[in-house]
């Protein structure tokens, strides 16, 4: 393993804490992952949760971090473990905790100002923001030429699924622009024809956000859903594969085939039962729903079933997006005929928001609206991030350490075939299934005491969502131990 | 006018732009509004507009603003107009631009650290994180033990919702904890059991957010609502009451039995219907809608009756909380039996979440959850904010600057009988009507011109959503300003 980071040939290297380890993008960074304590959580860890506890649900709290402390890829915990985290936040730190670059934005009185005096960008931005949003956001668009900030990833797509409506309703409108009186009023009352029958549809295993209208969307998890009344949408499969690809391409080509037909017949279930589908929404890898890839040829098929329905296409990038997968947006991989009609945002991107068509663009003000429309502080992060990405060429970073990534999990599930399967994924947006759900448990559970935080996904994967500064020797140390556990598991 | 603003016994004078100033909170105020422009928006901004308008929907723009040189209570823009701003942002900025205690937060570097390692923080919080609930927004709870920190308002709701979902269906489910199989599986797919057909109680003239679950209990203007599917939720009319309110007491009251009784009815219809109500949700003050007040028995009765049907009683001070009231919840103005089941806030308390009662507390981890659940930056923030509060006596401030304000446009209302009617609120949270839809236009348009920046809500009123730092001399300019131009309309 260490033959191959040490060729490497990575120009300087660093004494840390006696060991010589490869210069990281992130100066000062440890050289290895340091577990202090027996149990994780550790017990201030403990004693804290049991505090939190008191004054919220806290049950889903892995451990209590050290942000003052925490640096690069490494997370410290208030128990003095140093982690070598593949997890970052649920995949939303894009390069790594306190880097110097992004510590130095509100340093810059002006960027401080603009933190600090939040406007409502619907109505009173500031004097920068169109140049911000041209040359920060736009600079970075998958081919859209339009975009919208946002809070969050389930705010993008709840307004970016309100867009998808508003523009099916204007084509059925077709050249009327205003809207009738009893329209108006119907709405008011929550009725058709004003608060129209119209759905979206959406894949098995999607995660699409928790609000009510995407966790309509939403079918990863029960525990996500379970009392929360929801919308009858659609829903199609989502293609399963069989791994290796390569040896099993007749398979899965059948698979793209039968979702897809199912994907028409639920269009046309749906437009006879009086409910259209308005739009097609899908993440271009199902992240929360297990690490699920689709082919190219699936998403291209799919964009233009939807073209065909008059529905819109929108690619959720929120955990994909800001170049995890080698490219900024994973759906770049896919060579389609043209831009979705909407990709949204969040996570990495450190803003929320979508890009759109122009067709997707509400003609009135005030429809996709809110009091704050995002926040510049985060875009001026963003803009930092990007700095580095491109100072550093980041993406073939991710290119460089997910090759190594893939190559040392092949090698694993080859060594350990009864308990490794389906290595998967693109750049280091990567995912493992374990041999049985408690497998996946008691492997995330045991990286953790290894000094590796990762992260679960579906029932049985574990999904790997490194910071874009995760390098080839981090990549090293993370198969390193891996193939410990396995071996201690074995 | 000016006779009452220097009788305010302030302690201290500045001498501003050759003008005599009661000294500011905020040092360094104008000492008045300066327009320079014929037009408003002014010629920078226009061009900012148009440049916008290419990247963006950009029609609620109203003018771009210089948030570099805005400070307290003045608003500058890009064109060198200072306005005298009553409406902050759509009511979200607390004490003001650029105070210096906010912009003191993030030049201590571990603040500036919570800041830019944003944590997930229902799996990884930081340290400091049960201190900061605890400390900053459980100290200011109104009576309610539990917090969640969220994103904004729409987002704080939405959770909020599905708190009183999960509530109620806990109850239906009594003493068993875990969830059948049927229930797991039929929720993945939409369907009841385990997406039951519940329904919130929601009010014409409500606005509580504008994403699927939030947008199906908002009723305050078309434009938010066409085209976006709704679920069919029940919709009980706001009382309507008439001015001055002591002399229509008798109407009032039968206006408030008679909406009670609209919403006993309504939660029959929809238990008969197989769609029990599961929750009421009500601004104390309804605020997009129009500022529409209701009485503290009014809301008194209400809780009685959500208590009596076993729904939650959900109170969403989004716009009313942090203050503005003269309380820091609009609701303590109601003496209600106990508190609300849930209290959501946002806005001005810089930070998103809800407060909840213990019995809104879901019983599993991952239910009421995402990615960032909220922003600690931002409670560090309001952290500075509610210091300020404290030192300053702002609730006293409130009280009495808003009773300048309201007295003032009493006597407006005696004046221009013809042009305003129906003053009313608390605190500086005080609205009047114009005769008509395009008179209150033509009102916040001229204020506009007057260097008042003011805000418009429901058809034909004007609110006032001053911060808290907004004293009796900004209350006799805003008068005087006001004064001249009815009397420039008449």
């Amino acid at each position: 393993m260490w033959a191959k980071y040490l060729n490497a040939a990575i120009p300087k290297t660093l004494k840390i804490g006696g060991i010589r380890a490869a210069s990281s993008l992130v100066p000062g960074e440890p050289s290895e992952p340091k577990i202090v304590t027996t149990e994780i959580p550790g017990p201030k860890s403990r004693s804290l949760i049991n505090d939190l506890d008191t004054v919220t649900q806290s049950g889903s709290v892995q451990l209590f971090a050290d942000y003052e402390k925490s640096l690069g890829n490494y997370l410290m915990d208030v128990d003095g473990n140093a982690f070598l985290d593949v997890y970052m936040q649920i995949s939303s730190i894009p390069i790594g905790y306190n880097h110097p670059e992004m510590l130095k934005v509100f340093k810059d009185e002006n960027n401080l100002k603009a933190l600090v005096n939040r406007p409502a960008l619907g109505s009173f931005p500031g004097e920068h923001w169109p140049n911000k949003l041209r040359d920060v956001l736009l600079s970075i668009s998958p081919g859209l030429p339009n975009v919208m900030t946002m809070m969050c990833g389930s705010c993008s797509n709840e307004n970016a699924y309100k867009c998808l409506f508003i523009a099916y309703q204007k084509h059925q409108r077709g050249e009327k622009i205003d809207f009738s009186d009893i329209e108006k009023e119907s709405c008011l009352i929550n009725e058709a024809p004003g608060a129209p029958k119209l759905s979206l549809l959406s894949f098995f295993g999607a995660f699409h956000g928790r609000t009510m209208g995407t966790l309509s969307t939403t079918h990863s998890k029960a525990i996500h859903k379970i009392d929360i009344p929801a919308f009858d949408w659609p829903i199609a499969p989502f293609p399963k594969y069989r791994y290796p690809l390569e040896e099993n391409a007749r398979e899965n080509q059948a698979e793209d085939a039968r979702c897809l037909e199912q994907v028409e017949e639920l269009i046309e279930q749906y437009r006879k039962k009086g409910v259209p589908v308005a739009g097609i929404v899908i993440e271009p890898i199902q992240s929360e729903g297990g690490d699920n890839e689709a082919s190219p040829e699936f998403f291209q098929k799919l964009q233009r079933i939807a073209k065909k329905h008059g529905a819109g296409f929108l690619i959720d990038e929120v955990q994909t997006g800001a170049g995890a997968t080698g490219k900024m947006w994973c759906h770049e991989h896919f060579n389609l005929d043209s831009p979705p009609d909407i990709v949204t945002f969040s996570k990495k991107m450190l803003t929320g928001g979508f890009y759109h068509a122009l067709d997707q663009r509400p003609q009135q003000p005030y429809r996709v609206y809110n009091t704050w429309l995002g926040d510049p502080g985060k875009l001026l992060l963003l803009e930092s991030f990007l700095k580095v990405l491109k100072q550093q060429n980041l993406l073939d970073q991710v290119n460089r350490s997910g090759a190594i990534l893939k190559s040392g999990l092949l090698e694993l599930e080859k060594d350990f075939p009864f308990l490794l399967n389906s290595v998967r994924g693109r750049g280091t947006f990567l995912a493992v299934n374990a041999a049985s759900p408690s497998l996946r448990d008691q492997m995330v559970a045991g990286l953790k005491k290894k000094g590796i935080m990762s992260g679960g996904c579906g029932d049985h994967s574990i999904r790997l969502r490194p910071a874009l500064t995760f390098q080839e020797h981090h990549a090293n140390i993370f198969l390193d131990r891996l193939r410990q556990l396995l071996t201690e598991i074995k």
